[in-house]
């Protein structure tokens, strides 16, 4: 039974300056909890590692309250619910929950908790990645925020990252022209070769002037819209890069998040051309899901949509897991396996 | 005749460094121009100054080509026609165009030339202001771009600016609370008596927290709707206190038109708010004059919309009025009088 084990706990323990390292992190076991009624309790079998978990280490004002000191952190999760006492919430179902990085977890059903059906997909963990968070991220980021049309030019940073893989390939079905900026030549093969992108611009090694000059010559008519996950010179370019009426979605700045901000000078730009740069967060999305979910799950269960996941193993191991997203050195969606 | 007398010019000799001086310009005299068929000759009576006019004499790619050097000062002017080879253009009308800093003005109709009747407005001069670019730069800058709700909360930088003071007007009349930003006692006392505002902010003398500070104290519900004119810590500081969804219009950055772009550092507060910072050009709305201009005309006309402007005497004069907008020591719409 559960309850003769222990729960193994990942808990923030201190607040990390610049890039997290161990000693601001503890692997604590706890009781396995008991759920009260209305509560079910999740075994998590994988949890999903993304950049954004690094600004939810921080003690500043965000989209989400900083994760407290001393608590589990907090990450979406898919598992088997073990017991129950809530009917919605059966014995033995799989579940997609925003729960923490621990063997257990106690859920009441609320807040972005649903049910999943491993059958219906090709892997389980793709409810954490193109059918997940991830996959909705680049959904609405691209159409609803960024609202392509057929015909356009589409730059997307990070393009080789989990979102940005999707946000090429969706553009591409779109009907749109797709440029990639990616670091080092590997990936720039795979923007090529796995997610159908038109041209692939390699970003490392290249100064200010030499982004823009690249990005130009991809983009000899100019640049519609920008899918950015990057930030920093990246984003300070496309400003420069950008069509009149263009659009900079802004998803994520990766480049920033264990840094003092980059300081952009271009804004003035989005005046001269009547542009518009909207961020967005997937909190204010989840309430339509179902907006985005069949084409997601139809995309990946007819190999239209190509989701490539990067699998660590080790609830023990989430740190150096963690830290491959900033160095780059993951391949698809990073996952970390529990069990 | 007018063949007899000379033109006045006022001449781009040099590109500015910074603040434009007295060695980048000439006057000069030339031959009045002959109007071939299609073409009228208007003797320009007023001319609209502007602080985006800086920017048209950078050698800069903008929504503008850069004025060429020895060409004239490009301006909005009002003026009448004098001569004309062009039916829909009669003699002695009054006509609204984007000519120079110049007595006479060849024209052909096109563009954003319009005739305007000097009988049914206050002054003439509101066709340079209120019912003009200006007037349009507020209405579709606040309505159409930034959208406001009745019971939002608008904060405007350059609150007592010819555009500004008529976005405090629009927006209150669209029932939101708002807050101007300007500089100095005697602005800000004007803010409240002559432009409605509910509260007025004085940068002068602010560190940047001061300024967060302050636009918290007079937006404890935070701002859902900045209306950009000035840029730098103003646009830093409303990234930090801007609501979730809320909206920055970018109109102007006129902080930024003599120096270095100011660094900006908080961009991401657009991801965490899912909100959205959008520029605009008035040359993007110049065909949709017609939604606006009879608004801006029946609120002019029933005294519901205070318009001030700011008129300073003679042609030759165009350097230190121009300049005066930098200084901020206009109290309205800064106009020159050719005449």
């Amino acid at each position: 039974m559960a309850v003769d084990r222990l729960n193994r706990s990942y808990k923030l323990v201190r607040r990390p300056q610049g890039m997290p390292a161990a000693q601001d992190f503890r692997l604590v076991e706890e009781a396995v909890p008991e759920p009260a009624e209305g509560q079910f309790l999740v075994r998590n079998h994988y949890a999903s590692l993304d950049p954004a978990m690094r600004g939810w280490m921080d003690d500043r004002p965000s989209y989400l309250p900083p994760i407290p000191l001393g608590a589990s952190m907090r990450a979406g999760t898919i598992g088997v619910i073990e017991k129950s006492r809530n009917a919605d919430f059966p014995v033995g179902r799989w579940v997609s929950s925003h729960n923490a990085i621990e063997d257990y977890s106690l859920c009441d059903g609320g807040g972005r908790t649903r049910l999943v059906d491993p059958d219906g997909v090709p892997s389980v963990t793709n409810y954490l990645s193109a059918i997940g968070t991830v996959g909705m991220t680049a959904y609405f980021g691209l159409l609803d925020v960024g609202r392509p049309k057929a015909g356009e030019t589409v730059l997307v940073s990070g393009a080789a990252g989990a979102v940005g893989s999707l946000v090429g390939q969706i553009a591409k079905m779109k009907g749109c022209r797709t440029i990639g900026i990616a670091g080092g030549a590997a990936k720039c093969a795979r923007l090529l070769r796995d997610y159908g992108y038109d041209v692939a611009i390699d970003y490392r090694g290249k100064s200010y002037p030499e982004l823009i000059a690249a990005i130009g010559e991809a983009a000899p008519d100019g640049v519609d819209l920008q899918f950015e996950n990057v930030g920093g010179a990246i984003l300070d370019a496309g400003l420069v890069t950008l069509n009149p009426y263009g659009r900079i979605v802004l998803c994520g700045l990766i480049s920033q998040y264990n840094s003092e901000p980059y300081p952009l000078r271009n804004v003035w730009q989005l005046i001269a051309k009547g542009a518009r740069m909207e961020g967005f967060i997937m909190t204010h999305f989840f309430h339509r899901g179902a907006e985005a979910l069949p084409d997601l799950t139809a995309w990946v269960g007819q190999g239209k949509l190509r989701v490539d996941e990067h699998i660590e193993q080790g609830l023990e191991n989430f740190l150096p897991a963690f830290l491959r997203l900033f160095e780059g050195t993951n391949e698809g969606k990073m996952i970390l396996k529990l069990t």
